[in-house]
């Protein structure tokens, strides 16, 4: 999502569908000039502050929040639902340990979908799915680091499950509620071209695995998950509060882009970024400070050198300062993106279905005019 | 690709971005009134007559058809790249003898890309691609059946490799040429669902494999990738020319799609059915004379039930006699495919991140409308 400093305009060629309505959605509404986001109506500030991802999830399969009974018999589908088949263990054990995350989470999903899943997308199977892309990744995460892959807690919910499966411990709880909010934040966004992708797949009448397996290989992308162990980077080289304005400056006049700023959507403040820079403050106030700050001073310098143009952190800046915070490798962030937007992507597929038309749109063809054949021989 | 013979009118919300130009390319050009495609200017009659699936490769990642030299320099780059690693071996062998050979190709290029592929998309990766996509689907093929996997022969072509691979014998000269026409005929179409698919991922400037992996899994729907099986089910069940009108009659009184009828774009016949036909009279005599008659037959129905609008075979249902005569499972249709279009996914991802722009289209928002959050206590 990090921008370049100087972007071309768009053209015909490359207009990347911008302000094309591809599909109407009930899920969720992206106001990007204002600043706004809301979940079937819910605005995301209120979700992030108290409600679990898995609440979420069920908002946006449901059409509704769950209560108490709800909530719990949801949860107890997803815990029936966490457990890797032998052999897709195999599989991701016969991956290279260089492997990128996102490649192992693509694979071992496609794995698991060939053997479990068929016939037309269901919420049975959203959640199936769902469940498993923590346990996917913190098998692949273990593995790579030579340990074996741990079993998961009945009693913890989805983001407490993600963290002691990576790390063997009990997660503390603001870290927890830090990981939630997060999922809770990026759960859904309109159109973007992951979900976009996945509607894609399922209009073909493909199935759900098809469709989500091809949504991670879009999310893979850093013009759409970001590059948040980038921003961690930067943070680091940056260093100090008193380093900030000399780095800079230097990285501006240079040309560079800075990571984490700036979204195509968002002409004010992205509202996930608000909310997340509140989590940041509290499960990593020592890191928070500096992120701050390099923040106030980039935008101000951002704003000195295009007046007219307003940029603003997106979401990976303070994603990145909070996983820092849980002990997460710096390429598990797109991944653990990936686990939240599992349950957008397939509820999206699941709107898709309902009331499906392919998607199928035209090509301008700006080649060669026809052409007399030749034969092989004759070929210049 | 098989069409619901009264299918509902476009709306706002399920219009499928029919008529919307996505991209521009210089690939292929899809005339649907004229029944015309050209690949950079060159009939694909012509191309289905004498080149090869080799050739064509050529045609659309460098932009010309090969001289001698050039096509035996490909060839040899295709030769060296036939190989699959163990790794990617055990996975295949790990995946259930049940599964369908779309996910077990989705699968085995996910995994062989998560080892092999990182980077931007390079000519040199596509043709690392194609040239695999025959070995996995042959190994999954043989697998199943209980079978070793064979060793490619470094003098075979794609094709002829591919009927070798799967049946262990060195494939008549006109099996490889029905197959040949087949694989240059379905290379590319335009921006279709998967193609577009895998643009879209490309312009997040995600790798090539996670755009291909993405790209099957669309063609893998219905809609997309059709059902050809389906087509053989049906000439089967009607089995001998005698039984064509009674069985057609019947099938259109009772509301049924006919297999292997019907495409959105074509409003003449389909240029590479014509193409196709005239394969399929020569690999499979036989069957081409029932096809022929059932074809005949369901237009003039067809025509008689709904005399504004006509109705034309689509590509599969040659394709479906000739596969039938060449001896391979039914469910090895749409991933031959896949063979072929693995080259047209190729060309355009190159030629999408070229001039890249993120595809981020929007959509309408038809939801609830904002409203106050209520604790999961207090829910009804």
């Amino acid at each position: 999502m990090s921008m370049a400093m100087s972007e071309p305009g768009p053209t015909a060629a490359t207009s990347g569908l911008e302000g094309v309505i591809a599909a109407t959605t009930t899920l969720s509404k992206v106001d990007g000039t204002n600043g706004r986001l809301t979940y079937r109506g819910y605005n995301i500030y209120d979700l992030a502050q108290t409600t679990t991802f898995e609440e979420v999830a069920h908002l946006l399969w449901f059409g509704h929040l769950p209560n108490r009974k709800q909530l719990t018999r949801l949860m107890a589908r997803f815990a029936a639902e966490r457990s890797i088949p032998n052999n897709v263990m195999q599989i991701i054990r016969a991956l290279p340990t260089s492997t990128e995350p996102m490649d192992a989470l693509r694979t071992a999903v496609s794995a698991w979908g060939a053997g479990a899943i068929s016939g037309k997308p269901t919420i049975d199977q959203a959640i199936a799915l769902t469940a498993r892309f923590p346990l996917f990744l913190a098998a692949f995460e273990r593995t790579r680091q030579g340990h074996e892959p741990l079993q998961p807690q009945p009693k913890l919910g989805l983001a407490a499950n993600f963290l002691f499966l990576l790390t063997g411990e009990v997660p503390k709880d603001e870290h927890v509620k830090g990981l939630n909010s997060y999922l809770v934040l990026l759960a859904d966004h309109g159109m973007n071209a992951s979900t976009f992708t996945a509607r894609i797949v399922a209009s073909t009448e493909s199935d759900i695995v098809s469709a989500v397996v091809a949504a991670i290989g879009a999310l893979k992308g850093p013009l759409h998950g970001g590059a948040p162990s980038k921003v961690q980077d930067m943070l680091r080289a940056i260093g100090t509060v008193e380093n900030a304005a000399p780095w800079l400056r230097a990285a501006i006049a240079r040309g560079e882009r800075l990571m984490g700023f700036g979204h195509r959507v968002y002409k004010t403040e992205d509202p996930r970024s608000v909310a997340l820079r509140e989590m940041a403050r509290v499960t990593d106030p020592q890191g928070f400070l500096l992120a701050r700050h390099v923040e106030e001073l980039a935008l101000e310098l951002l704003q000195q050198q295009k007046p007219g143009r307003r940029i603003y952190t997106n979401v990976e800046y303070y994603f990145a300062t909070m996983m820092g915070s849980l002990g997460l490798s710096g390429d598990l962030f797109t991944p653990t993106f990936a686990v939240s937007r599992c349950a957008g992507w397939t509820a999206h597929i699941l709107e898709q279905i309902h009331n499906n038309r392919l998607i199928r749109p035209d090509a301008e063809y700006t080649g060669t005019a026809e052409q007399r054949f030749i034969p092989l021989e004759k070929r210049p």
